[in-house]
């Protein structure tokens, strides 16, 4: 009989940044008694999921093994580490416990699903801790972009495990805890077997900066101002959006917040006692009355999407008010990598109409939520575990992390997404490889990212379509000429012809010359009528389509 | 009779990096014999224009006009400026001028057309000049990250106009021309009426470094580095690729050069004689027989292009070359905007294999090719001009450039693609407004970016579609049940059942109801399906799809 041990699965986040789902298990081999930490999602693109709306982690493997979870634990109330927590509630069940904030965001969204909101369980930080099977979980204050940001404490029989979750080291956050040194050292004074450590600015060489450091610069910005002062950051960053606010109050500004995740968020913060002393504000109906150099608004839509209210403001209003020449609007965040096009877009819209436009370029504005590679250091330092596990970081990160860890004499080891890591003994080993990936919330139903759907519609957009209908009888005799319709493509080529009438003329003689044995077989006439519409197509506008062949027979 | 005017007219490149094409003018309103500088393409995106092979700008107000045009002038070869040469010929016709190595660049692409090589001609710059109608064009040598790249003197009876195309002030480029200040002093002496001048870098606050700067640190990095060393910089930049081999040749390493973009460029600088002492080359062939620590790669894909060598090696293997464990690959290079995923894709994907990827993040390795902030200025002080007007940037950028302008007391004029500015007199006006736009190469044939089709990709990437097939016989009644095939879109929703089988009964029930009105009408018909697929669809999975509905009728 084997003995108990300490697993680590990570099914999302250990190569990539989004969709945060970190297993831990302790019991026998196969039998552990598991939690989850973190159930997060990752944001659809273009590039490779057009019409996705949300990209969750494939939890697969939880599900199967669902009565072995005892619990779920939420580190922070961002999007990557608590979105999927409703979506997936059906198919684990286990209670979910987090701070006061976190929950409280965490229950608005099990709400929306009709799921009950008890199921949220709200617990107290360190030194309180909560039983999860044979672990015992305790959430330790860090600094992070959002209130109530945790690390967690994971005892089990095999030792101490500290999971940073998302954090930077900063003792003045505006809102939130300040980092308690001393309380870190003392959850890791007695020794901790495993760090699994954020590894987001692994590759940012400079300590990180203090969340206070901003509010002067954008004080002396406002000040400066002399339109109206439109300022968009992350609506979780609540310390920020005071920060912002209080600039605008002092320069004898209105307050007015836009866009649903910016009240959501301030209600949230103010419904749980986080957040304390924030300015008075105006409704975006009163803020139109209000003349514009002593109105600031704060907008949700910092990365361009396109239904927030920075899209909307610069493709001309919402909720009744315009910009105009002379007007500021500031970008008090940074571009996460992939979203430069949206926001450039918003830029030159608003250039267009005389607004100016100030980002982050000069440092000044913004500061991140994440420990810079010194700062990883110093927890480095201060933890001093036995093994240091990288997460949160596509795989450069991790790697690099890794080497970080190694050049300090840490056991640094790389784990990515499915591999299961025993902890048990005195080196970290590949127990097994799970099975991961992610799964697309497309409408309203879940599809594998593997299963072609979305596949098809990029092949689609890059290609076209074109539809080929044929009619035969019940002596396989063709009833009158194919037909086609084409989507997306050009509608005449070459021959200067329209490309329907290329195509059907095509497909018509391929039908002519066809033999017996072709017009009795579909999946032959359908190859054969594929082969033509993808030739001719080529050949007209040097395109190759897909192609969906229609065949009807009809017993008359 | 009115009388002769000097107009510029940009049609691409004044509101975009990319497709740089700019009119010149002289003559009687609607009369004025014309030139063209620059005639360029711009690189499709998946957000915007999934399946376009290039984007080109709309010339159509040109190609009416194209009695009118006496030459094309391009100052140098990126494909922003000489891209659409061979695509527009048939249409312009008109000789294209350029300096020898860009001319032999452009001979390349009208070959590849069959177009006639000798409608490219080759100059020499300054104090040389081509005739062109009322125009006298000279070619001013300046520095850029291309050899031979020129700004051009543009006389007309009006006065001088000098238009700098894409520069930097680089005493000590490498490759090519110094910045020859006695010369741009020389050209600007008789006074000049408007200067037409980059902006792409007003943004960076610093002045520009030298491409001299970056060879000793890539010297230290090659000699640092243990096993393979490859190295991406954009193709053209013939200076980079020389320091990059001069640098791996200095370290003992033999030269390998990956990629037909490089492999042309190198050709075409050694042709006119632009770049002499280029370090003896390996064939990819023989590079598999030296030792790695032996050999370095210069390679193309310096923004993550899915078919470069770059992405071919970080997917497993180019031309008989894999990387691994302890190989070292440098992005000697700045990713453009929009393309931040395609190279991060390709990092992560060495990391995995263990390659150290290094970039620019430091600032050691690559420098830009764009006259900064201060250099603009030290340019305007230079050549004094009695107009600014800012060009190759996007809105914000000319925006930008033209108030940093009028803070210098000089007359910064904004103009966007499609505004004809009338430049006689003492100040700019607005003559006319031009329709201009974007032309897509699409496959092998042109289509407008407002046709619709690029739209009718993209919706179906975002929605999947719907086919629907109903026949009906010389009675209108259906015959059989109607059918429909799916694309792109998830194959069951909530009811469980196959999501075809779903809509072909809701399909079949709606022509059971349906009204003889209904089922003789076409149109009626097919807007009854449409909407009936589109709402099922909704129903169980929450999509709207496209829909295209085919109805046949069948006269028996």
């Amino acid at each position: 009989m084997s003995s108990d041990r300490l697993i680590y699965l990570p099914l999302g986040g250990a190569g990539e940044i989004g969709m945060n789902a970190y297993i831990y298990g302790y019991g026998k081999p196969g039998k552990e008694r598991l939690i989850l930490v973190d159930l997060g999602v990752t944001f659809p693109d273009m590039d490779g999921t057009p019409g996705v709306d949300l990209i969750l982690p494939d939890i697969g493997w939880l599900a199967e093994h669902r009565d072995q979870l005892e619990a779920v634990f939420i580190t922070h109330a961002h999007e990557d580490h608590v979105g999927a927590v409703a979506h997936y509630y059906n198919q684990l069940g286990a209670p979910i416990y987090a701070r006061a904030f976190t929950a409280n965001i965490a229950r608005r969204k099990m709400s929306e699903f009709g799921h009950p909101e008890r199921a949220v369980q709200t617990v107290s930080p360190w030194p309180e801790f909560t039983e999860a099977g044979p672990f015992k979980v305790g959430f330790i204050p860090i600094s992070h972009s959002i209130p109530e940001s945790s690390g967690l404490v994971i005892d089990s029989p095999e030792g101490r495990v500290i999971h940073t979750g998302d954090f930077k080291l900063d003792e003045n956050p505006v809102v939130g805890e300040p980092f308690d040194r001393a309380l870190w050292e003392e959850i890791s004074a007695p020794g901790v077997k495993a760090l699994i450590c954020d590894s987001t600015n692994v590759f940012s060489p400079l300590a990180g900066r203090s969340e206070s450091s901003v509010g002067p610069e954008i004080e002396k910005l406002v000040a400066g101002s002399k339109g109206m002062f439109v300022c968009t950051t992350f609506a979780s960053n609540v310390a920020r959006v005071k920060t912002l606010a209080e600039a605008g109050e002092r320069a004898g500004r209105s307050i007015c917040l836009m866009g649903r995740a910016m009240r959501q968020m301030i209600e949230a913060s103010v419904e749980t006692g986080v957040l304390k002393g924030f300015p008075k504000t105006v409704s975006p109906e009163d803020a139109k009355g209000i003349p514009r150099e002593n109105l600031m608004l704060i907008v949700t839509g910092s990365q361009g999407e396109r239904r927030a209210a920075s899209a909307q403001l610069a493709n001309g209003k919402y909720q009744g008010i315009t910009l105009k020449e002379g007007d500021t609007f500031l970008f008090s965040s940074k571009t996460i990598p992939g979203n430069e096009r949206g926001v450039i877009r918003i830029m030159n819209q608003f250039s267009e109409m005389g607004v100016d436009v100030v980002d982050d370029s000069s440092g000044l504005y913004h500061v991140s939520g994440h420990a810079n590679r010194p700062d990883l250091e110093a927890m480095h330092k201060l933890v001093q575990p036995q093994i240091l596990i990288p997460m949160h970081g596509e795989h450069r990160h991790l790697r690099e992390h890794v080497k970080l860890a190694k050049s300090n004499r840490l056991n640094g080891f790389l784990a990515v997404n499915g591999m299961m890591i025993d902890l048990s003994g005195n080196k970290p080993n590949v127990a097994e490889y799970i099975e991961t990936g992610r799964t697309y919330l497309d409408g309203s139903v879940k599809v594998g990212a593997l299963d072609g759907i979305v596949r098809d519609r990029i092949r689609m957009a890059l290609n076209g379509h074109v539809m080929v209908n044929v009619i035969l009888d019940e002596n396989d005799d063709p009833l009158g000429d194919p037909w086609c319709e084409i989507m997306g493509l050009a509608e005449t080529g070459h021959s200067r012809a329209p490309l329907v009438d290329v195509l059907e003329e095509d497909l018509s003689q391929f039908l002519g010359r066809a033999g017996d044995r072709t017009l009795a077989d579909d999946d032959k006439l359908e190859e054969g009528l594929r082969k033509i519409a993808r030739q001719s197509t080529q050949t007209e506008i040097g395109k190759r389509p897909e192609v969906t062949v229609v065949i009807s027979r009809m017993a008359l």
